[in-house]
Formats: C-alpha cells, sequence, structure tokens
C-alpha cells in the first residue's frame, strides 16, 4: 500500500457570464488514472467569482440556485469593490454561498456519493479561462 | 508509521421534517476505532437535502439557524424544482447554505475542536433513510 | 517519499470586534516547515463565531462582505440563543455563511492558489483569544 497525491487541473472558458457545468465525470475520471483506491478528491475553484458544489443535475433547481443568488447578493449593486474598476462584485459574494470548494471521498477507487450528488462549476463570471484544481490524495488497494 | 483510510456510514431516518442531530460523539468513535492519531475526517452528508456543519449545542441558537434559514430561503415559495413533483426546493438551498461537509482535525487520535465546536447533521426533508460518509484518512504512530 | 502530518495553532485577539486577517503568509510559512511538497492544508477557525474563506485582498470588497453579512443575518435582532446570556447570535451566522475551514492544495511544496486567492481569517466576535489549527498533510518526494 502507497500513499499517493495526484493533480490535474480544468480549464473553463464559458460562453455566457453565468453557466453551471457538470464536472462529475471529469473527476471521475482524474481519480481513475489517480490509481488512488482509498481516499479523497479536493476539487476547488482557483478564481474568487466561481463555485464548485455537489447537487443535483435538475435544470430547474439550478434555474432556482440562479434566481436564489440574485436575491441574495443583486447583481446591480453598487458595490465598493467597483471603485477599482470591475464590475463582479455580486459575483465575489455568490462564490461565499456556494463555496468554492469541495471533498469528495473516494472508496474502491470510485466516486462514493450519493444516488443524487453531482459536483458542478458554477461560473459567475465568465467569457474568459478559469481554472479548478482537483488534488486527489490516498492509498493504492 | 502507517497511512490509513478507514470509511464508515452513519444512517438517519429522523421523525420529523426538519432535525437537528449532535454527531460529535459518533464521530470520535469511529475516528477511536481507526487507529489514525494524526489526520483528517471528512464527514460528509450523501443527499442534497441535509448539511453537516459544525457549531453550538444550543437549542436557542439552531432554533435561530431553522429560522434564518426560512427567511433566506422559503418553504413555501413555487420553486421551478417543483415541477418534477418534489416539494424540497428549500431543502436544496438550506444544504447550500450550511453546506454538506466538514473535515475535522485529529490530533493525538482524538478530534481537535475547539471548546465549542460540534458537529451537527441537519436535516430538512426527513422521514426517510439518509446517509453520511464519515472518512478518516492520516497515520499511525 | 513518506507521509506527514504537520500541525501549528494560529492565535488571534483582534482590537475591533469585527476584523478581516489576511493569513495566507503564515499558512505559507506552516506549510515550508511541514517539509510536505504534495498535499493539502486544512486551515480552520476553533471558534464558532469566526470564518476562515479564501477570496481577494481588497478593501473596498471586504466591507462589502460585512455589508452584506449584515443584511443576511442582522446584528442587533432579538436572537434566541441571547437567552443564555450571549450578545452575538449574528456572529454564529456570519460563521455559517462563509464557513469556518478550507482546504488548501499544496504543490511543489507551495500554496497552489489561482492569481487572486488569498485566505482570511474573519473576526465577528473579537476581542478575546481565538485560535486557528493549520493541519498539514501529504508526502515528501
Amino acid at each position: 500500500m502507497t500513499t499517493l497525491c495526484h493533480t490535474e487541473y480544468l480549464w473553463f472558458q464559458t460562453k455566457n457570464l453565468h453557466e453551471f457545468v457538470n464536472i462529475t465525470d471529469e473527476v471521475e475520471r482524474i481519480v481513475d488514472s489517480s490509481n488512488i483506491r482509498d481516499g479523497m478528491a479536493l476539487v476547488s475553484a482557483q478564481h474568487i467569482t466561481a463555485a464548485v458544489y455537489v447537487n443535483d443535475a435538475e435544470s430547474g433547481l439550478i434555474a432556482d440556485i440562479e434566481e436564489w443568488l440574485k436575491n441574495l447578493a443583486p447583481m446591480n449593486k453598487d458595490y465598493r469593490h467597483h471603485r477599482t474598476g470591475e464590475t463582479n462584485g455580486y459575483a465575489h459574494l455568490w462564490n461565499l454561498t456556494l463555496g468554492h470548494q469541495v471533498m469528495v471521498p473516494i472508496t474502491n477507487g470510485k466516486l462514493d456519493l450519493g444516488p443524487w450528488e453531482q459536483v458542478y462549476y458554477a461560473e459567475f463570471d465568465g467569457q474568459r479561462k478559469k481554472r479548478v484544481i482537483v488534488k486527489v490524495m490516498g492509498v493504492t488497494e
């Protein structure tokens, strides 16, 4: 039994300003190629205007989530952050609401997810290159 | 010194639709039985209408948390997700607000928690079987 | 290649009730001294009225975050938790909003952060001693 770390990066350049991308299969592929049988995968956005979260792959719910985020932190508010020239204050707050990372458990070489759990990358300020790190740590066997 | 991973599942079937269950002792028991002296325990809900969080074991605060969640994402709203036949749109948003997982540090074979830190399973759509994974990773000494 | 765990504690006693402290350099220093080249650092508040999060080191944004928290969970509300003699009900809810911990990936012995990612300790009930645990787990090379 050997302890291993395996790291890959996922790159995104979404067409739309906001986009919800199901990355479960990508994470599964990375775990497969790591040869780790038991451990955890850290899936973490490396930008502060995007989120990584786990929930349902249901389009109605995804629209509910976006509307809810718009209520919690409106897009068109005059944020102090905008004095730097930025226009994405809301996107920072959405990142903080959903969180920027998850730990996915790995058992018998597979993602150990519940029946409806899917891993999502949520882009809140897209149309440019953004990155997610997937770092798998665990043991072979 | 050996690297170990140890996994157990906790099952819940709450009497009420919403319930806050202190699972600190259960997590401690699992860490004890893992023989891991230094490491981390991932405690993660495997359903997307429940949360795992760390905070105070104080009944007034727990009632405050539930009232706060009801304000942030009302239960009786006409969520798009309900077009699938579901009625638990709010529970998905509460899961996203509190988060579905925590990492508990382990030092000298014990949960390394602050004076008031307790690990909670928060059920938002109960009265049926739900599961939490506890995966402990670390080293023996 | 050896698996290692390395643990240090950061102590805070802020001058103000609320304070946002950039702890990225402290975490980097702890990772340096761990001799871990590939792995993860758990950075976790051990008090339930403070947060640890990752976002931008921009003072306008930090003021936006505090104002946003005050809107989501007002400071002067009559929380049930206050019947215990406490006055910090809001601070518990702010902790739950931002989260109390992050996992920082480590690659080639360095924090593997995106261009604007900084690790923050957010104190919501300060002017007394509070603690953060930093536990680094990974492999030497």
